[in-house]
């Protein structure tokens, strides 16, 4: 079949929206119509060329939302007309990952994903009849995609795609961090580096859990009433004290409970560490960092009792617990409608990009 | 009163026995008779001068084992002929720590406990009419010594003072480390990376909770036949393996569930953690690093799901967890003697931190 997508040729151009070609779906697989699909920075970094694993041509996009067009042979959970939201962090439920309680990072399609392709080795996408690679398992850049079933949450049939598009990275990653991840328990003093989208949701999911200080931190002062419209219940500008981790460690008298690095600054990492209290403090780095950057600190932050920790997908297992978080978006215990500050057709796709470099938005949301 | 002691007179120098003046306790302290006290690299690292807390003259020693002598005004939880080991990390049950779950670090004492001197700012020790400082708040190379009663952990009189007063620092500390901090579970796979007394405690610590594989890492060929004899499964040379994490990391199809930094060393610190398994594994850091040294690695490394932690005093709470030890010591749940070396009077103590320097013994015990 044929299905319009943007498509990223090579590093650093703008992406090409055109119709490309779509084989069905395999054993397996499942053919998904993406109704609306966010743009993360995580598809900024692999267009940008930074992304050390970053391969082109393939058809970015990795936050999408749609319905099930079609099943190939095997698959038992979805039917067709099945509302799904794609997962870049799949959930077999067989393997030794899965398997243990402790991890959400399943690995049985890890290398092939990784290589942008199928669990077969090949590409559903092709142009020209050269083949394009699929991105992070999911290319919701493309109007129709193929996904496997086990990278597939099926979720409720009364939400709207252009807002719970938005579960299948930034919200997760976010709100799972604190309430999966690091488990933060109510009365909780809670910092959170950066209110960008991934800053913002972790500030949402401590309000959700009951933290009871909730500090934002960051260099624009125009975040700070974002910030508070989501639960931040105090606001750092760290160009206006003399050090940020002092002050922290000195308004919450001796660090807070949890700390989040959400930019994928190393330096900020540090800091994020070293205002985490002594004794119990926990701080989680949620950011990438660019390649083959480091983070460091004196071991005696750690054998004082605090613990440095880290998180993916916020450690949400996909197919279980992203229902779950439309559920809470369904009603009305977390806000996404406020975080969407764009939308657009996919024409317009490569403003996205623009808002999202610029600062001007929170997400953008583009819809099919 | 006069006593008998081992004076640090200065950083680099030999100790001096001597007899040195000893006030008796005031209100909240108790006067101890030191039974036996154990040599440890924590008292040789501050003797060397390295130790930027450091301060002379003082009394050393932190590992000890004893009788009280005569409780001080307010005293109520010890009374004379009371067999106690003295704890540098108290138990004061009321500080903001103490009532937290989550940590051992009581701060009840900390700042005076630091500068050498009682809670009321003075020291009980003197020579010549010139105070002498406390070190740790246990000075247990003086055979009469006096602490605050927090600082000390009631047991049982049938335990013999020569082998548990290691339960003061080194077995705790290892087996704690496991036991309290990381919780280990049966069946774990642990790595331990040096094994001298703390780390041969951390090995017999994760065969007291069922740990399946204990694979011990050092570059001393002749551990392993006593790393074996406390419960290590396998051991590896990192001198006669390419490349230690990539080893660590193939023999456990992926890494281990848990490992213990048991040297001091930073880079060591970090082959500990990048042997952990992705998705579950934890580090936790027992060994004290050089002033001024820091420990690093990719933040990737930690989003994927390991965690770097660290530990003192094993986690245990001082007065709570320390006679429990002692009843595992009594019930033949963990084996203190082999760990004890050489024995010697206090006149040889300083042959003491030569065998320690030497790598010949695992622990000295001094026996007054």
């Amino acid at each position: 079949m044929k299905t319009r997508a943007a498509v990223a040729l090579g590093a650093g151009k703008p992406l090409e929206v055109m119709e490309v070609d779509l084989e069905g779906p395999k054993a397996g697989e499942v053919l998904v119509e993406i109704k609306a699909t966010g743009v993360c920075h995580t598809d900024a970094f692999t267009l940008s060329g930074d992304d050390p694993e970053g391969a082109f041509p393939a058809i970015l996009g990795h936050e999408g939302a749609g319905v099930v067009v079609e099943t190939g042979p095997g698959v038992t959970g979805l039917v067709p007309g099945d509302h799904v939201i794609p997962l870049y962090t799949p959930e077999c439920r067989e393997c030794d990952f899965c398997l243990n309680p402790k991890t959400n990072l399943c690995q049985a399609i890890r290398e092939t994903q990784g290589q942008g392709v199928m669990p077969d080795g090949s590409s559903r996408f092709s142009l020209d009849g050269k083949p394009l690679l699929h991105y992070m398992g999911c290319s919701t850049f493309s109007n129709y995609t193929v996904l496997p079933e086990i990278s597939l949450a099926k979720v409720r049939k009364d939400a709207p795609f252009e807002k719970i598009c938005y579960i299948g990275c930034g919200v997760t990653t976010g709100i799972g961090a604190v309430a999966f991840t690091m488990n933060v328990e109510a009365g909780a003093t809670v910092a959170v580096f950066g209110l960008g989208g991934i800053g913002l949701n972790v500030v949402q999911g401590a309000r959700m859990v009951g933290a009871s200080r909730i500090i934002g931190v960051d260099l624009n002062p125009e975040r700070e009433a974002l910030g508070r419209q989501f639960g931040m219940t105090e606001f750092v500008n760290p160009n206006e004290v003399d050090d940020i981790v002092g002050h922290l460690v000195e308004i919450t008298g001796g660090g807070v409970d949890y700390s989040f690095e959400c930019i994928g600054n190393v330096n900020v990492m540090r800091q994020a560490l070293e205002s985490c209290h002594k004794g119990w403090g926990q701080s989680c780095i949620v950011g990438v960092a660019g390649a083959g950057k480091e983070i460091s600190t004196r071991p005696f932050q750690l054998v004082t009792g605090r613990s440095w920790r880290g998180t993916a997908f916020g450690g949400a297992r996909g197919r279980t617990d992203v229902p779950r978080i439309v559920d809470w978006y369904m009603d009305g215990r977390i806000n996404i409608d406020d975080l969407i500050t764009h939308t657009m057709p996919l024409d317009d796709i490569n403003k996205a990009f623009d808002l999202m470099h610029s600062g001007e938005s929170i997400r953008s949301v583009v819809l099919y």
